[in-house]
């Protein structure tokens, strides 16, 4: 069930959202929100309107990785969200919270997380990128960027550089596999040591499909 | 190590073989012959030769699906890879032999496959959609043809009908976990129920990340 809030929030993405990315429908943002909310739950003091209101609205301005301002993209998204929470009601500093939790998300933007909800957010958007919905996102992705699957000659990359821009596969190495360490709090990592244990079987799962 | 005519196979293959789809690469006919060998290790008195060759021609001429003479791509590739065979070497009974099974491979050609060797590489090439391998080319393939990740609303479609045109994941309900029932040899059914099994655990493993 839904709140009153959330409810609101959906609709404000059905209208004013960027529906030209299948890998940041509303479907991410619920995601996000889930297990933002599945961080809260093994920290202390986390407000929830904070990290369900920043999960929805992180990625209201979406520019591509090859974008001149896509270093400012969370910066624009943190401005075109704060109308929006002001016109559901939400007070100053509350709203002055979600706004710095989504400004800090993104990586490139360079802006140092000093709450505790900016941190849980970026841990649950970083999250979406492992685990199952991790590998369905990876290759889904590469084939939208034109990459190959893997490299015929040498799948696992034993015997060449890691290049994830030609492969979807080195994508596991390059970056995929080495969330955990990126965690920020204790509840993001245990996440995502969960979801980084399964794509691991998924590695060798294929590794054995592949073997000559 | 490669045998002297899997070497000069993946030669004329690399001379004269379709490139323009990265899932019907090199690699898609190297695990189609690793399979179908593993298939005949579990069936009596199948011919290597003939399987080896049958897999790395299969796809000689490889249509898209939208194609209006799709259905005679198998019975073309059985054509194009008769005088390659013959160059190669080969005896006319195995030549024969090979182009039957690379005809009847596809179901659209509706050919009934009438040798052991024949439903061997139908079974192996069909293997080739499912397991980890399978996972990757099914949301490969989605983004390539403009399909979604999943409905938002309903990912698992509890409650609407299967639409795999429009969704990636809908395709494992719709034929990837059928595809045990539709193996020929014994041989190719243990292969797919274990990489069904492996399925089954991606799609819980994905249901547990996706629940609200």
């Amino acid at each position: 069930m839904k709140s009153h809030m959330e409810q609101e929030l959906e609709a404000v993405l059905a209208r004013e959202g960027d529906h030209s990315d299948a890998s940041h429908d509303i479907s991410h943002m619920r995601r996000v929100r889930r297990t933002a909310l599945e961080i809260a739950a093994m920290e202390t003091g986390a407000n929830k309107d904070v990290l369900i209101a920043a999960a929805y609205l992180h990625d209201l301005v979406n520019l591509p990785k090859s974008h001149p301002d896509r270093a400012k993209a969370s910066t624009m998204s943190a401005e075109a969200a704060r109308p929006i929470l002001t016109e559901l009601g939400m007070d100053e500093d509350t709203i002055a919270a979600t706004c710095h939790a989504i400004e800090a998300h993104s990586f490139s933007a360079g802006i140092a997380p000093r709450t505790l909800e900016a941190r849980i957010l970026q841990d649950a958007d970083r999250l979406d990128a492992i685990g199952a919905i991790g590998v369905a996102r990876a290759f889904y992705i590469a084939a939208k960027l034109g990459s190959a699957l893997f490299d015929p000659e040498d799948p696992f990359a034993k015997t060449r550089p890691l290049d994830d821009k030609r492969f979807a596969l080195d994508h596991f190495e390059v970056k995929l596999l080495r969330l955990p360490e990126m965690m920020t709090t204790e509840g993001g990592r245990a996440v995502a040591r969960q979801r980084t244990d399964f794509m691991r079987q998924f590695l060798d799962q294929l590794a054995g499909e592949l073997a000559d």
